[in-house]
């Protein structure tokens, strides 16, 4: 049974479990010390171009806050959305495992613009307040937006404007990329950005993820923060692999490929049967208005969260359907069915 | 080719590959919401009884940490082995993720005893000084020695009686328990801990560990401490799967027996070609004594560590040999031959 | 000179250095256990009731992060106005120090209510978010506003349904009594309030403040969290005697009420003036529109601060006045005309 | 009444209570930004030369934090020695408030060499341990003993070679200088001191100590470092007028020095006494043994500490005595008379 929940709900792709056995013979050393972490890192090298660092990590959070223990001191702040997985999905994380201040920013639909950054740049040298340091943003957002290389790049040159960083919490950046129709390099090292949050287990991997920092944001000490945030895997050997077996080849463009298509089927069918969206669906997420009843009903039924419980005016409530890799024609069909 | 570098410098068992591929299939809640997760929660009760709660985490840095943080406040101290994993090989994970200070204690064999303990457990009530909390152990100890159920208990019934609990950095457990020729109840619940980091990756398994709460030690919070500090796996029916496919049965006494048994051997050839051991082997690890040219040759080509560069008066530097859940007869015939 | 830059400006009343010379003679015992500061711990009981800990400390951003970690586990959240002083002001420390993260609220003046508040009280039990704990609300406000009892227990009553707790940074403590014409047992042990920083420096004192926790917040561990967050004062009877001499007698509302009734008199003058106000000024700041260029002129020969620098539609920009417990009619008769 | 508990248990130096009614007059800038606080800047540079930044701060423990805090990261550790006050006397306020790892060293008086220190600056870029950053001793060590310059020079060339610093915790500094015969400078910058945490607190003020960086140890964001770890005080004024006091004449060096002799009077005479001591005293501490009965006795009378409750084999305890500026002869007199 698959539903909507979450694209963490899915398994691996079978393509990944082959990648881990194919990997297993035999002694390497520890902590990424490997042929295979090797030959992995010389693939984002590949994507992203020679001047990055690459640290594999276990999952999402980690990566967010190894990227952030990397890029500033403790009196140092991170400006992001309100909405930011950083801000409201990782339990305070950032602020105890990375040493950071957050800055939430109201946004209308989770994504950060200069004008929106720019008033909390502020105070820079004023020793009374924390120093403005990493914008950060998701790609693909919270709420299923993208940004496009444009808007990152505009985010970009006003971070550096500060002598700040950009940083990508890329969780589900491979849907962002092929919802763009653009390559990963011109999503992320063209866009300017400095530091990302690589993901790979909500797009068909079994956990891994990948700290990727870039150009003058590259620095001796990730392995430190790494190792300090418990986030260095011991048989890296197998985070390596499952990257290799998605980006030496097309594999992560199908997968995403086909979260995406999945996500467009079940908005427009959705629409067509008179269901509102509340933001404009761009990757693999869909949050759309139920009446509070129905909600409930479907999902039980569709695994899927009522994003947000509170009615509105009309008695509805905003529901969040994830697509994923795996999922398929029939099972949009199936949930289309029920909400008709 | 295997070497003698670390345990987790193998990769998997075939049997945990196996296991993880057989529930990958369809959709499942995250974050241990799932029925893999409930089940291999399961065998652990089956081990070590029903007072105890279990969360699966990444990695031992991780499951120290996560168990400092559910049983300490800031201002609360852990006392070990100055020797300990925690001490020396987590590059402060502990103070920074955990919260802790560490109280070191020099001991002879990497082990504590009441005695060593007891001139630490000092200042209670005193708000200058950091309040003794927990008694952090390992077994095996860093050194390849082995507490008895009756030593731990000696340490528990010493925490306690200090309204402190007993810690066991358990990356090893299983070849504590195999060493001992004990059950895990033995080891665990009967010998009075507190507290546990179950280890998987190393006795076979692609990642994971457990944090094992038991008792009075159970705390409602130590949900957020794991999520908090970066250790709660999205799909974490892959880590359970592991567990349950080495716990269920017999697999782990089978693996951690074959990392024993390879490791008596070596030492009983080493000590008859004439070499000198630095502590009596009890488990998968062992300390020997090595001309210095010599080690560096052997190190070189069995992959293996030298665990004191500065040669003792005879020249001579201390290796360390661990030995895995895969190593052969031949591969220690090998390095016996290389010895020799 | 005196100007309106801060209450912080001003030096100390010389009864305060009186009795702290006063107590100067011979041993005492340090970090409190002397019979100065059990006197003065027993003028807090006689206004606040038996029911208290008080701790001395040295500033106001230590005691709001004394409160915060004697309050608060790491995984547990701040709840308060985006214009909080421990948001603001502290450079972080709460974060870094008190190990809580905030959860910053918009407010049209400064303050919260039971409305504003309520939509953050969420996810109770869910791990991926922290776990609301405190409300934080400062009185007299960053803006000048001042919350009356019946507002204070409103938001008490609030986060004591949801086994909260309401602290107060009470900098400006004093003046907040003096506007309300309460004594400060009704503005805070009957308003409800758990936990107070209460002010000293800012209302004539050379330095010093106090932890007040109340009731259900007091905890045996206020102790450690003082010393380990770097506030314990080794000879404590000299913060002690100060606040004997403003809180056995009525200096205290003395000092307050000058400042508050030299800042009424700037308002209603400035007003007369035809200034335009931002906030109703309830006791010893003002906040007021000036044109630019008029503001950068007095603010430089008054001392006083730009408090936005960014000029509105009128081109004028928004300037703070605080007057203080040594502030003279001449004083406020100087920026009157001045300001005309 | 007198006795020898702490020097903290005395008050303040008249001229120093002096100083601060002396800078009460009319408001000036806070935080630092005051002709006070500059005055008594420069007359640290007069002492210690060009090359310092300094920064005025609450406290002792405060101004270890601050040290660290400025010159370390969360990965780098510092070493001292185990009896070190940071080590032992601050609650884990360096691992909490610095975010430092503490590596102790057991040292026969309090007092580290190279000898003893070089076994620890190990695992220079091995990312598995804390990476040695700073080498910190206390001057006057909490054992009574003193380094010379020599000695510090020797810590500090040991320090440099590995890009370590080095740091003093100089709670006691002035009583170093006395004893020593030498200048601030001949101490302080002359031996190569990195960071240094002057005491002004035990030696005759009310309260306020200074962080000093010099040379290369200098940073700009010290100041984001002070004010996050709570260590800005608001009133500058008041702390820097005390060190004026003291340090732009030779109050300073009157007041250790009537300390030091005091001690060397009761050292003498105790000796004289037949009390054997524990350390060779060489400031004002003397650490002696006592039988345990006459110890509880006097320390109730005298108000000094049993410093190790344990008693040796001739049934004596340790007890610590310490004489303060203030000491007099008659105060000596009145203990030896006890004590024969």
């Amino acid at each position: 049974m698959r539903g909507f929940g979450s694209d963490n709900h899915s398994g691996a792709h079978p393509a990944v479990l082959a990648a881990m056995a194919a990997v297993n013979e035999g002694h390497v050393h520890a902590y990424g010390d490997d042929a295979y972490t090797a030959r992995a890192t010389e693939v984002f090298r590949q994507h992203l171009g020679e001047e990055i660092d690459v640290a594999f990590v276990f999952n999402g959070t980690g990566a967010n806050c190894v990227c952030f223990g990397a890029l500033c001191r403790p009196w140092e702040s991170v400006v992001c959305p309100e909405s930011a997985h950083v801000n409201t999905d990782e339990c305070g994380a950032p602020e105890r495992v990375a040493l950071v201040k957050l800055v939430p920013v109201t946004t209308p639909d989770g994504k950060l613009t200069p004008e929106l950054v720019r008033p909390h740049l502020r105070d820079f040298g004023f020793e009374h307040a924390v120093q403005p340091h990493v914008i950060s943003v998701s790609n693909v957002t919270e709420l299923g937006t993208v940004y496009s290389p444009a808007e990152l790049r505009a985010l970009a040159d006003l971070a550096h404007e500060h002598g700040m960083f950009l940083h990508v919490d890329g969780a589900r950046i491979a849907n962002a990329a092929v919802s763009l129709g653009v390559t990963l390099r011109e999503l992320i090292t063209d866009s300017g950005i400095d530091a990302l949050s690589f993901g790979g287990t909500k797009n068909g991997m079994v956990f891994g993820e990948a700290v990727v920092l870039l150009g003058e944001a590259r620095a001796e000490h990730l392995k430190y923060v790494r190792k300090q945030c418990t986030q260095l895997p011991s048989k890296s050997r197998f985070v390596a692999a499952q990257f290799e077996a998605m980006y030496s080849g097309d594999l992560w463009r199908e997968c995403a490929g086909n979260a995406n298509a999945m996500a467009k089927l079940l908005a427009e069918g959705a629409q067509a049967a008179g269901v509102e969206l509340a933001y404009q669906p761009q990757a693999n997420e869909i949050f759309a208005w139920l009446d509070e009843a129905v909600a409930k009903e479907l999902a039980e039924r569709f695994h899927f969260y009522i994003w947000d419980e509170t009615p509105d005016a009309l008695g509805r409530v905003q529901v969040r359907w994830v697509t994923s890799w795996d999922t398929t024609d029939a099972d949009i069909a199936e949930l289309l069915v029920a909400l008709r």
